[in-house]
């Protein structure tokens, strides 16, 4: 592993790495944001997946989510969106390939030798991380960002026990029914739509739902709202009977403005879950 | 004036705006958040000058400040650090020309005919802002992050009574004596030293000083440290015994999590000023 920056934060640290990843066959790059606590002991990990273009930077520059993350005395991570680099399949639009790898395990090819984010960010990633810096395994949350939101959901309810809590900002609800989705999924997992429901959290909420608390914002300003189908995964939750909070906030978009104007309410929500 | 962007964040807006300026030749491009008490009458304008390289968009992104400009109901600009664009001067190097205005009045050529950045910060913009905007011109502070944090204290000090108070990130203190400083001011005011005295913060604090409330906070790992002169500051307002602070954050380098990190209390002493 390989230092790429540290920088003095709200009283921790701002570190971003590098590692060469047997998932992806590519070197990755994450952020990890450690509050003060962390030079005494294991401190609970808040998991942050960003969406589509991002790379790990964007929310570590963008969100603010460290002034809260330090006052509660969680860390942050902030994986990468896809692998990257040469030799790394892409294509010209901006919602396939690298920097939208949407958290699956492509199985076509040209994706499938190097587009594993799934693996990557659920097994690879979390043992780098817990052999590495003082994180408490058992305290671990998720949140994330539009296709983030996806990969957070998605995560936490494949994980039954790994995570206490899960949040997302404007998630993409229902990846199926979409063309935020059916377009990628069908580049990475091919034209078997039964392939698909794997990774779409309104059909997951469906057949298992979480064991814990949800919390989902979406602001009604936002440009991609009928992208991202927050009703489907509010019928889900409502038919399953699913603890948990879907808040549409009134005049917010699909920015990062929109991020850093609610991450103070979903640290606090993932503190309470963390240290209860 | 041209609306380039509007995005709801925390409860008020946060716009990107456009327009031809006299000063410049140029169109100039700027950010101002409003917060949400701007909906009902004219509220109090923090000034946040950025620095070498950055554009209107740094602070806006990454600083965090909304979030507590929101909370204190206190509105902020967020200009651009130079005039751009085509037949605009620039400089392959990072600190000279283009993002690197020094807000001084350039006099050598080819500087002259669009850096002017003083005159615009100074003049035209809040001409513009107090005429377009609800903002209170009676309730002005400012601010500014290493060059800004230069321009921040040359220009409080050079219009007593504008401004209620002023703080720094990093300030660039003595360019004068500093190559953050020699080298610009001997493009853009020629090589006649007794031209650079006026956009100097230590000499105007033995010169004039301040007539209000100042506040600087500089980072003891910035690896710009011996550039930015702290030292030369906190004498010359030692010695004429001006009110204010001079802070040493130990760990924290010249970076944007630096700023972050004390931005909420650079804002609440602003607050302190402006609703006294």
């Amino acid at each position: 592993m390989k230092t790429i920056s540290e920088n003095r934060a709200f009283g921790g640290v701002q570190g971003v790495y590098s590692h060469p990843s047997e998932a992806t066959g590519t070197e990755m790059t994450f952020g990890l944001f450690l509050p003060e606590g962390a030079e005494d002991g294991r401190v609970p990990l808040l998991w942050y997946l960003s969406g589509l273009t991002c790379t790990h930077e964007n929310a570590m520059v963008k969100s603010g989510v460290q002034r809260w993350a330090a006052e509660a005395g969680i860390a942050v991570v902030f994986p990468d969106t896809s692998p990257r680099g040469e030799g790394v399949p892409d294509n010209p639009a901006y919602d396939l390939g690298q920097g939208a790898g949407f958290y699956v395990n492509a199985t076509q090819a040209p994706w499938n030798t190097h587009f594993r984010m799934w693996d990557y960010v659920t097994d690879e990633l979390p043992r780098l991380l817990f052999n590495t810096f003082p994180l408490a395994e058992p305290a671990q949350a998720i949140t994330g960002h539009s296709m983030g939101g996806h990969g957070a959901l998605t995560i936490a309810m494949s994980f039954p026990g790994r995570f206490r809590s899960v949040s997302a900002f404007a998630p993409i609800c229902n990846p199926t029914a979409s063309e935020w989705g059916r377009k990628q999924f069908t580049a990475y997992l091919g034209a078997d739509e039964t392939q698909w429901a794997a990774y779409d959290a309104s059909s997951l909420m469906k057949k298992r739902g979480f064991d814990g608390p949800i919390l989902i914002d979406q602001g009604t300003s936002d440009q991609f709202l009928d992208l991202l189908k927050p009703e489907s995964l509010a019928t889900s939750m409502s038919e399953r009977r699913q603890s948990g909070s879907c808040r549409m906030q009134k005049g917010y978009d699909h920015s990062y403005f929109f991020v850093s104007t609610f991450i103070e309410e979903h640290v606090a929500f993932h503190a309470a879950a963390l240290f209860a």
